[in-house]
């Protein structure tokens, strides 16, 4: 196969097309509560991890895997490995900080009617990686990368997602029987929603705004001294 | 304002929509040749920003800050450094894979006309993060968020991008002046393109193929055994 065959056209995006990407990208949102129980199809759903393998990953290594947790017995048990998590989380915030995140929900493991864990195999596609000699952790960022799609996949499917990353591994591993040479790199709770925020949880709750893009913003240089 | 008050109606996506946030996944690619000269204009470079900036982040942290470099200068040093790393990553492989390394092109530093490095403060927001409890990585995968919002972001406009991960963090923090406390986790090239790959680059040339969806799915746990 000659290079040129495999080059096309590169299909631009008309102005619709390219506000429905932007509208998947501006109302995605962290759920955690819209869940309703509606069961999500199987089409649906494969297409959801296509979107996901279909991510870039670094040397084309396609490190993830996908497992897929349905049974209210299994989401019962990982909801419990959350709760304990949790109550560690809340004693390392202090006074009025401590009662806010208590009030706050953090997950979705029981209501969603699927939940994902995914992961990363470090050791796929052998010792050395393109792309990831100098940089190490390229294949976890790539499995992030896979997660990102599947979420704006998701929104544009009117599935909600919710990322749970409060949990001590082990207990996760432990309960999913993941190999000790395999990372969990996210947890995500999934299904049906007719209602989202508007605007970030955490930031309607009053925990955290958003800051002024501008002033993450440098050119050139990190943050260059203005002359004097 | 009450909790009521921010939740609206999940905005549903039209089969158009959703399509199109499908195209820009699956034809999304890692671009390092076809960039052209075309500059980006400002405005589409802040909606690229924007698309960023709205990604998902742990505790609503948003860790990230956006080094836009297009000088020629800056570029050609950023190269160099890129050419040193890789000349070591290409000793790393050995026989017709070193070879087959070498020919192919990594990165569009220097033809790209916009350069962007994104970096991560994992400062940002105070010592205790709000779902960075259990995993202290989980800023960094927010930054790759980011990331993968902007590249499909770009892709909507018709610009390509690509990631360079070869290289010596050391050479890039010095170049572009990164407090020790600041983690660098992607460098982006990004220009117009008007030709894509149908398929991944890497698949295209013949170094590694995409794997089957079906055998990375599990159901409820990893890899049941069958029972004998």
């Amino acid at each position: 196969m000659t290079e040129t065959s495999v080059l096309a056209p590169a299909q631009p995006f008309t102005k619709d097309e390219r506000d429905a990407v932007y509208k998947a990208i501006h109302t995605r949102r962290d759920v955690r509560d819209q869940f309703l129980p509606t069961p999500i199809p199987e089409d649906v759903q494969n297409r959801l991890l296509e979107a996901a393998h279909h991510a870039p990953s670094v040397g084309f290594m396609q490190p993830w895997n996908f497992i897929i947790i349905r049974t209210q017995q299994m989401r019962d048990k990982i909801w419990k490995a959350f709760s304990s998590a949790n109550e560690e989380a809340a004693q390392m915030f202090e006074g009025d900080q401590q009662s806010k995140y208590r009030s706050l929900k953090l997950e979705g493991i029981r209501k969603a009617p699927v939940n994902l864990c995914i992961t990363c195999d470090r050791s796929r596609g052998g010792k050395v990686i393109l792309g990831r000699t100098h940089n190490t952790n390229m294949d976890v960022y790539s499995t992030v990368c896979a997660i990102q799609n599947l979420w704006l996949a998701a929104r544009a499917e009117g599935i909600g997602m919710g990322w749970v990353s409060i949990f001590n591994d082990d207990d996760l591993k432990s309960l999913l029987d993941i190999p000790p040479n395999i990372e969990i790199v996210g947890y995500l709770c999934l299904g049906y929603v007719d209602e989202l925020y508007q605007e970030p949880e955490l930031q309607a709750k009053g925990w955290r705004k958003r800051l002024p893009l501008e002033d993450l913003i440098f050119q050139e240089k990190w943050k260059p001294e203005v002359p004097t």
